[in-house]
């Protein structure tokens, strides 16, 4: 079948090049797979396209295929009634699966799978359902409208991940996010090839489970905004059917504010206590020294533990501030008559008894690295949020380790600093390779201080998707062009598994212009970078009763437009013509942005969603003639004078300082043309 | 409470202009109530906002109050956790609800509610749950942002529906609609204050029905994609939630080809039978001359009238062509026997035999217009879709109406057309009012042979907010500037109830550019107006495989952006100075316009979903051009020839007529521009 096609082996860094290449539509592959070979030719994917289990199948394959084919037709817009060959072998995509693999998705399951695409036909094959799984998501961003329809191009992929555990974190405590929003994250979490949903379940704002032993920790500390135990067996079978492991957090001792309204004996002080508000380290934390704390987590990891299938359960242990410890002389006694010299020991005491009681149900601890003790035993996995030192102490020291440290997605860095993050370099890169091999992978993190179930998607993706692509791919595969003009393509794509990162962006921006016309507000939005946790504490006092619907929450992380600007710029300074394309584009942009404010100042008018923005437009503005007078410089033997090149570096260092929570990205194009201006006017 | 408040009585229209008024954020009442009367203040609604019954209550007035709270949540991104106020009698917001109402929504029950909104509180006053729905609904449209934050002008309304039947129609047949298709379509019609939910549930295309008497129904003649009978109930009571009947509607004795691949005997021709691929009408049809025919009927009928609990139940009747029958020696003999003139009259036999078998089963029957016969029982709603006349003729005759000629948004005309009749207007100006009693109000149609899941929601809103302003509001609301401006931006709250018709526009961009950035395709895609059923019929030869996935379904039925061009060219010729704001917009519109076709053909390289669009981007950029020239001409006193004026003319003509099935909205305010220049120029 695949014998006439002539297949060109491409290596890694070249094949990503390749698939992105501007200027043509070429499918965008992310994460990249570990082998692609290109051939000429292309499978045309129509109204009779059909997909077939070949080999080995069951019902679960054939609901993993059902899946596929309805997510096929909502990607491309054509309805797939036949797509269940009647004949197997002769469908245009053969899946030919081996075996079932594990009952439960597990850790180091076998992934792999091999894709062959020819113009007559596709050849899906994998061991297990994993493989298949991966390598029909892989299918998917393979099919692109190209000159006769959609298609996908002839290629012979080999894959396997590099680590057995790549996760995405969910905060649901602080803000509440509903099944629907876990569910569509999920669904985009197996697009991006992610296996572990890092459940972060109790947190001080919020006890997330329904407990039908404990029911005043959801009836008390939730402002009833929980999961029903239904509705946890609902998530966590629909994260099994798409091959997701779900790791349930129950932080303790510490951030368990949330559990004392209910239940205020557990605290190390008398209470009473109520619901967490606010953001940040709080004080109230577990008793360790009474039994009956013991007695508690026992009846509730019992409960738990019966919930959540995995074999892994992550007790949290970050952030214990000590102070309640402190305060109580009683607990004071306790350190002393059991020689534990401060409350990192004393947490330590804590955690070799909880780890007994999680291992009495079966299961296998997971903590933040504070946990990290010589007295905790080995079986513990750790995952490292404070540092890479802390992952390679922990494997160093004998654990198996995950990093999240620079992976924290609510800092809302660029996905590039993501991306340059490796789970092995840093302290890790000096361990030996038996050491370096309890290193499992990692997860990134999605905490939601500053994200609420309406913004959250937008502050995942596309930039958990960046991540996962450092989790799965070659350690080699670094090129920030390729994986960003990638990226920006399979972001689009993951529209499709019903994230909504980019569709509720325009109706936030509707919302804040009270439903009139608003191009203005949207020229600006597109121009700013929002800001993540530490520039939103310091610029105001959050609660989580304060609306997250403003300039900061709509905005992304990054500014597509503004990057292509930079580099179109970039490719003007270094000899690029006065009337090229990139010129007319930088020339067209600027002209919008000096443009915008007075439209946006009209929109403005008597809404406080948008007065406060005003300063920002007037910079953006300010930007856009800025540019428009370089353009000018560069393409006429005028050189300006010195002064004035100071005065607008000054400007637009200004221009990119945090205002209401948002960067201003527009100033960096023009930053890169004043820079070439002021070097040949020297 | 409302003492000190001071009230302005203001009239119908022109509290449509005022509450539209453009330059700051006023709320856009739609359907506009019956009488508003302003005041100076507002309301804030922040997080301290709360709503509390003050007089009868049940839990499903709880539950509206639930949906409602979360709803406005949306709406403003305000967490409103508190919004159940603890002491009922401090809500900002009261709801006296005098009692339940029927148990079931009803034909001609009591809809009316009171509003008084003032800067302390606000009161609404409704003597049955209906009125409390409508109330919300028209408050949360009040809603907006201001100076300091959401808040609700004071306003006191006065409002009640003028026609008691305000109804939806959606075809489900020729393309499947999903049950969450059609719950967020309820959530809007709510929002809408549409009352009747016409759920077409069977035609030559599928069976959408579970019948568990009949399984070969939708076993044979659904693809698999019909509604179980558990979803029916679920969707039943979602509308019924929601105070919105559901009628049911089974078309026959046309209309009927899915019926018989499983039973082909109910057929007046042998068969076998297939599901129809394509569109229009079609021969099959049941055969009136056999009691069995009747035998099977009543079982159905049976079935489904104990599945939907409204008291009407439709049973089509359309678009009989009779080929069948003609072609039915048995059929034509029988004929004879019973003296039956022609096929119209064995259609009124068989509905003479129907409606028993309606009636027996507790219902009463509804029917397109060609069921009107003079033996036809006057229990019967006539449902006018050919004309007015049809209308006038039917209650003259005494049967009860309602009119849907005129509201098919399946044509795709502008909203103004359909506001523009009046279900009163036409033949039935002449009834006597005992007559023109029976005229029960109108139902808007959305068929779906131009229409899938993805698209459904942007043919049928915001239209059918227009046109649910001319079933609710007086007659003499008719301000069509005021209805427009009005509908965008209620078009925009409606993202909140869920429907995707804005926000499903930008995915399908994306996925014909292959995930590229792809802004020269929205320039474009919001300079057309997509067409409907006759244009797309003529322009090729579609079945329901064929792919909704081009411009022409992507694209909406008005372009709002040319619209306000218009609108601005207008002002200009009239005598704007040509530095006005109008020029400036108008100039930087159509220099974007011009600009376009090279990016977008860079954009449509090799890409069978865009190249297509080539010629249209090419006459969009010339219109721009043209418009640029154009305001040169009005700046200056230079004089086009006039030979110039006519070649422009034409050029601008031909631009108009249909490509690729939509029709180019952006020379229409370059027309505006030339008139004006032609007239300067004599």
């Amino acid at each position: 079948m695949y014998g006439g096609a002539l297949y060109l082996m491409i290596r890694f860094a070249f094949a990503a090049a390749l698939l992105c290449q501007a200027g043509f539509a070429a499918p965008a592959l992310m994460p990249l797979p570990q082998k692609v070979e290109q051939a000429a030719g292309k499978l045309p994917v129509d109204g009779t396209f059909s997909v077939a289990a070949t080999a080995w199948s069951d019902a679960r394959l054939e609901r993993v295929l059902d899946r596929f084919v309805a997510r096929l037709s909502r990607q491309t817009g054509i309805p797939l009634l036949s797509a269940h060959a009647a004949d197997p072998s002769h469908a245009a995509l053969r899946v030919e699966c081996a075996a079932a693999g594990p009952d439960y998705p597990t850790l180091g399951e076998d992934e792999s799978y091999t894709l062959a695409v020819a113009a007559d036909g596709a050849l899906l094959k994998a061991p297990a359902l994993a493989g298949v799984r991966h390598g029909l998501e892989t299918f998917a961003q393979l099919v692109t409208p190209g000159a006769e329809g959609f298609e996908a191009p002839a290629v012979r992929i080999e894959d396997r991940p590099r680590f057995a555990w790549r996760g995405l974190m969910l905060d649901v405590s602080r803000h509440w996010m509903p099944p629907a929003v876990v569910k569509r994250n999920l669904d985009a979490m197996a697009a991006a090839k992610l296996n572990v949903f890092h459940w972060h379940l109790s947190d001080d704002q919020g006890f997330r489970v329904e407990s039908k032993r404990y029911p005043r920790l959801q009836e008390l500390g939730s402002d009833g905004n929980f999961y029903t135990q239904d509705q946890i067996r609902e998530i966590v079978a629909y994260a099994r059917e798409r091959g997701i492991r779900v790791v349930p957090e129950f932080d303790m001792p510490g951030h368990t504010t949330s559990w004392l309204p209910g239940y205020p004996d557990l605290g190390a002080q008398p209470g009473p206590y109520s619901i967490g508000r606010t953001w940040g380290i709080f004080d109230p934390v577990l008793d360790p020294t009474r039994e009956e704390t013991y007695e508690f987590l026992d009846g509730l990891i019992g409960e738990m533990a019966a919930l959540f299938p995995d074999p892994y359960f992550h007790v949290g242990g970050d952030e214990v501030n000590g102070k309640d410890w402190q305060k109580s002389a009683k607990i004071q006694a306790f350190l002393k008559q059991h020689k534990l010299a401060d409350n990192h020991a004393l947490q330590a005491y804590f955690n070799q008894r909880l780890i007994r009681i999680v291992e009495k149900n079966g299961k296998i601890m997971v903590g933040w690295d504070e946990v990290l003790h010589p007295d905790l035993p080995k079986a513990t996995v750790i995952q490292s949020w404070r540092g890479q030192n802390g992952l390679a102490d922990a494997v160093a020291a004998g654990h198996r380790a995950i990093l999240s440290w620079g992976y924290y997605l609510d800092h809302m860095r660029p996905a590039s600093y993501h991306y340059g993050i490796d789970p092995t370099a840093g302290a890790a890169s000096k361990l030996t390779p038996e050491q370096a091999s309890r290193i499992l992978g990692g997860e990134a993190c999605m905490w939601t201080e500053y994200a609420s179930a309406e913004t959250v998607d937008s502050r995942i993706w596309p930039r958990a998707a960046a991540v996962a692509e450092r989790f799965w791919s070659s350690k080699d595969v670094t090129d920030v062009d390729s994986m960003y003009a990638r990226m920006e393509t399979v972001s689009r794509l993951l529209d499709w598994t019903g994230v909504t990162h980019r569709t509720g962006y325009q109706p936030m921006l509707d919302r804040m212009a009270a439903g009139r016309p608003d191009e203005a507000l949207r020229i600006l939005a597109d121009a700013v970078e929002a800001q993540g946790l530490g520039p939103r504490a310091r610029a105001r006092k959050y609660t989580s009763l304060v609306p997250l619907n403003r300039l900061v929450d709509a905005a992304r992380p990054e500014c597509e437009t503004v990057r292509l600007m930079e580099q179109a710029a970039t490719r003007l300074a270094a000899g690029g013509a006065p009337d090229s394309a990139d010129a007319r584009m930088l020339r067209e942009q600027f002209a919008r942005w000096a443009a915008n404010h007075a439209r946006f100042e009209a929109l403005a008018g008597r809404n406080a969603l948008l007065s406060e923005d005003l300063p920002l437009s007037k910079d953006l503005s300010a930007a856009g003639a800025l540019g428009i007078q370089l353009l000018d410089y560069l393409a006429n033997p005028a050189k300006p004078p010195a002064a004035w090149l100071d005065e607008q570096a000054k400007e637009l260092a200004r221009m990119q300082k945090v205002n209401v929570e948002v960067i201003l990205a527009a100033p960096r194009p023009v930053k890169v043309l004043l820079d070439e201006v002021a070097k040949r006017a020297r």
